[in-house]
């Protein structure tokens, strides 16, 4: 059980972070490049093969245990009709997922993962962050905690998703936050609000980042105040996958902005995770570029869910069938490049 | 038996095309909006999903029966050593398709699809066209004829791909062909050139264009002229799924310059294809644009072999599992948008 106790601790363990496997790593790119195409002619599935290798230190890698770990909260900014769903559909969402009954359930199965879904204290929304900050201290380390442990220490993909109605809000402010450009730069339409409603959204998330001004230039802070407590989850989740060398596929928007502030404590503390898609959100593709990841996908999806990084796990089980069932030019008999 | 015996014959086949279902699209479009989800909050994949039932006439439509169909050719333009391999590795390729050592195998089997490979005459090349016409017109009503035979009359989607040493440089000289522009704009690098196999690329395509320039206004006979036996294939292939109204996902630049004569016969003639992908080979992207074709997957792949609509197979069958899959709002008692 690790349950961070203080914001130093958590602090210290952000900032202390092991690095892949080199070994692992060059022994996949020895084989691909004896295999029967053209040298990198596979493009971003060879690179994500690699990085499978480099993460999980084994050559191939594996993807025979795939968890999708989705993070559900709710959020007091819903009181300034940020939305344009109520905030019950968190938990009605909820209960669909344990039915079977969304689209991560279906995506889950076709790329043979395990979906567990993680209902966040949903009868206690957070703080509404125009007013208050959304989380005290404890509240985020509870959470950022809960996703942590939620990480199994045995695994050799951990997906990340989300749900929670209100959470673009707090992605676009905590985006804000750390990449600066306020509302306007990253506040989008959300799940489907209206033009009045995206005013009020932006309202809503300028208003916190001037209330919230003295905290900002601290990203844990800044995430205690602005975020939710599937952002945190989400963030304790990727830091827990990087502890444990787990390579980890990233969703949209929400739970991108939720791993920046990993990012803004240490520029390669990403290095684990790969952006499975950008979404239609317009924020997303600017977060992507602070952060530097270039998404697998590019869809026009905007479900959350996890949805869009389980699509892309199939890329990678294409990728990893390629890398291990192809045979070499010298198996194959096949004549190389010509000198 | 489908034998094109004249130009007129496949001309006139070319400009009497069937349009798609419209009563299955609007039948999944339906569903589409009761489904537990933010409408077209997946993007592409709700598209993709209305297109596979606007051309199966089936709501919902179905993905049981794949074939990836890969046509492979030898072109005598490779005497002017315009391709980094030499002219026997098409054999060799076809032989490790036959093996099930190739990418296309292992993508074949992730994507749940049927593989046939279908070599071209191998031992005869078409002439090399800096110096004659590629094909003479019966030679290219036998390959379109053979690719347009090659269609199932009961499949739910066909792939096409192919294989061809010097094959980029037949894609490259169509394109020019049809859209303008000259080698400089279409030709690339291919599987690995170096600086001066390029120039030595762009120098025959140049002089092919000047050869045949009184044809070139002539889709069909620019084809003849310029195109390879894999590529008359993949046109007849494309076309015959027109008729029999089945979808069809393309591959790369090779693939996407061999059915491009048909868009430019009639602009309307590729609205039962997708674009599974675009290549890292820099025609590529500037043809679609040409064709309005949006590619579903940019991840930087060059190898042929119906490599890169192979994986884009995948995404169908992720959209196809949410459409069937999903709960309704109803049957899942979650609230709808907010009025």
């Amino acid at each position: 059980m690790t349950r961070f106790a203080s914001l130093a601790d958590l602090r210290a363990a952000c900032l202390d972070l092991p690095g892949g496997h080199l070994e692992a790593a060059a022994q996949v790119a020895g084989r691909e490049a004896t295999l029967t195409k053209p040298p990198r002619s596979l493009g971003r599935l060879e690179q994500a093969v690699a990085w499978l290798s480099l993460w999980q230190g084994a050559s191939p890698p594996r993807l025979d245990k795939v968890e999708i770990l989705v993070f559900a909260g709710n959020h007091g900014v819903t009181a300034q009709s940020v939305s344009a769903y109520p905030a019950e559909v968190t938990g009605q969402m909820v209960a669909n997922f344990a039915a079977g009954g969304a689209a991560i359930n279906q995506l889950a199965r076709i790329a043979q993962a395990e979906l567990r879904v993680m209902p966040l204290l949903l009868d206690k929304p957070t703080a509404d962050f125009t007013i208050a900050p959304a989380m005290s201290e404890a509240e985020f380390l509870d959470a950022v905690s809960s996703g942590y442990e939620a990480v199994p220490p045995e695994t050799d993909l951990v997906v990340l998703g989300e749900m929670g109605i209100g959470n673009t809000t707090a992605a676009s402010a905590i985006s804000a936050a750390l990449f600066g450009g306020g509302a306007e730069r990253f506040a989008g339409y959300g799940t489907g609000l209206d033009d009045s409603g995206l005013t009020r959204k932006r309202e809503a998330i300028d208003q916190a980042l001037v209330r919230h001004d003295t905290i900002l230039g601290d990203p844990l802070l800044a995430t205690a105040a602005l975020g939710g407590r599937e952002l945190a989850a989400i963030f304790g989740a990727c830091l827990a996958a990087r502890h444990r060398r787990i390579p980890v596929l990233l969703d949209g928007f929400v739970c991108t902005a939720a791993v920046a502030p990993l990012f803004k404590l240490r520029p390669d503390a990403l290095d684990h995770a790969l952006s499975g898609h950008v979404s239609a959100e317009a924020g997303h593709r600017l977060l992507l570029q602070e952060l530097n990841l270039d998404p697998l996908l590019d869809l026009g999806m905007r479900l959350g869910e996890g949805s869009g990084a389980a699509v892309a796990v199939l890329l990678l089980r294409a990728a990893l069938a390629c890398h291990t069932g192809m045979a070499t030019f010298e198996e194959a008999q096949v004549s190389g490049k010509e000198s």
